[in-house]
């Protein structure tokens, strides 16, 4: 099968044997893959990843349980071990034994075919388009901050950052109620979200960094009214220095917050609380993954699809 | 009167005049006071600091409220405006109006006599000794961590740093029931506050980085579980570098924390569930007050307290 390779910074094509899954795994057919900053970090040999990158997806399942087989499916990335205390507690997105999709471990979905554990797998709703559903993962994401805080209806809240998680947690946020000022380097993008644009000089309870630059958690702070609370969304790479004096003087909370549940984003995705018909890109086949990445790398480009062939897209 | 004097890094002795209450303040006539690691960073010149210091003390009431009269007081440092949202909130503490004694805006305590309003003064109970009543400032601001993180009993805590403020933290959770380890430089003092040596390699659901070191905050991510939390007491000058993209990972929640409530602090120093005599390493007269400082600043010092005259200690 056709298969994105990145090792050393560099994007190949490679013709892999289809895996095999192991019992308890689904064989996923990809339907339609999205590029993620994340993979554009793997691409730049932050984690000297090596192997088949992506983890955000819908398939159909062509091995599996009677009642997924032949289903559109998305997937949860953290394959977790099941039986350590992280589990136990369901919390096996920081089980310790975990492999991650396309990340750590386990071979990614930028492949005609990739493997899950069938637990990690949901069904996505006929209702629910493929290029909607596509977002289910960096939407679940921004609903993570949700489960991390406790955001009174009402309450305003600055997101940092217009790029793709931005957008994505100022729609989450505004869905759930709160109200949402979105700062960042495109004063369309505001409106793309259904947010206000942010304005000079306010000071938030809550602040969402999503920035994905190192100088982002240093604004959050400083836009932070005492005993609020920054959501840290950026895995910049590296140290990020920032005055912490500032954060205890004015005891200042700030939450790391990375992967979320499916469930809560795919109901916002079939309700249309989160649209995401104006954030892709563009769309590109497999084999044209170097071309689509590169176009991902762009300054200010939102999602970039890749599908297995051109048929997946061209009318 | 006699008072500290600092100002480019150096403490002077001056004869100011005594200090004039406004309506609402008291006068104190000073009976000891402490010595703290931010009375030192004002001395370095952090903060631009040139004033009388001292914020941690005991005095007694010479002119206030006759209920008040003649009685021995500690004192909350912040004063607050007493009319904005923050002091509505009851958390005076944050309001942006506030001056702090001897800290901004403020005299402090290092002095013969200092105003303070009348409701940031607490009585001392009688069965309270002054040396001990003098930690109440610092006690406060280690219950602070009790009053903004739900720890449950015996759950394990981690607290960086053996100085003054991590014997303190250290002592004040022991009381609330956690099991905690101190991790310093001085291997006696876990002893002296009661609790566990840390050892080597064990990770933590709570960690108090509390070593006023910028290394401390990253050593406390690299000892936090996923979803932990770090309470963060330093205030450290200038940057501070860390790996945030672990904190982000591993889904952990960094809280500064500052000044707290002395009702807890009092009753706990009379309940010797905070035991503060061991952590005295030396007296010294206000007019010592340059020695005093040099002492309070030698590696590894504990409490330094201030006497107006040498009669408040010497037998």
């Amino acid at each position: 099968m056709l298969a994105v390779y990145l090792e050393r910074g560099v994007v190949e094509l490679r013709d892999v044997p289809v895996p095999v899954p192991p019992p308890g795994f689904a064989l996923i057919r990809l339907v339609c893959a999205g590029i993620c900053n994340t993979d554009l970090e793997l691409q730049r040999g932050y984690y000297g990843f090596a192997g088949i990158p992506g983890h955000e997806f819908v398939g159909v399942v062509e091995q599996g349980p009677g009642e997924l087989t032949g289903k559109r499916v998305v997937g949860e990335i953290n394959l977790a071990c099941g039986t350590c205390e992280w589990c136990a507690r369901g919390l096996g997105r920081h089980c310790p034994n975990r492999t991650v999709l396309g990340i750590a471990g386990h071979p990614g979905a930028f492949a005609e075919y990739l493997t899950l554990p069938i637990p990690n797998l949901h069904v996505v709703p006929d209702a629910l388009a493929t290029e909607r559903a596509v977002f289910t993962e960096p939407v679940a994401a921004a609903c993570e901050i949700l489960d991390q805080v406790d955001m009174p209806a009402g309450v305003p809240v600055a997101v940092l950052g217009d790029g793709k998680l931005g957008l994505l947690a100022a729609q989450v946020l505004a869905a759930h109620g709160a109200d949402v000022s979105l700062y960042g380097h495109h004063p369309e993008r505001a409106r793309m979200a259904g947010v206000m644009p942010g304005s000079e000089g306010k000071t938030f309870d809550f602040v969402v960094e999503a920035t994905g630059s190192p100088d982002g958690l240093r604004q959050a702070i400083a836009m932070t009214r005492p005993r609020g609370t920054v959501i840290m969304k950026s895995t910049v790479h590296g140290d990020v220095a920032f005055d912490t004096a500032r954060a205890v003087v004015n005891e200042i909370t700030l939450i790391g917050s990375r992967c979320g549940r499916f469930g809560p984003a795919l109901t916002l995705l079939l309700r249309g609380a989160v649209r995401v018909d104006d954030m892709i890109a563009d769309r590109y086949a497999l084999g044209d993954a170097p071309r689509a990445f590169a176009r991902a790398a762009t300054p200010g480009a939102l999602k970039v699809l890749l599908y297995p062939d051109k048929r997946g897209f061209e009318r």
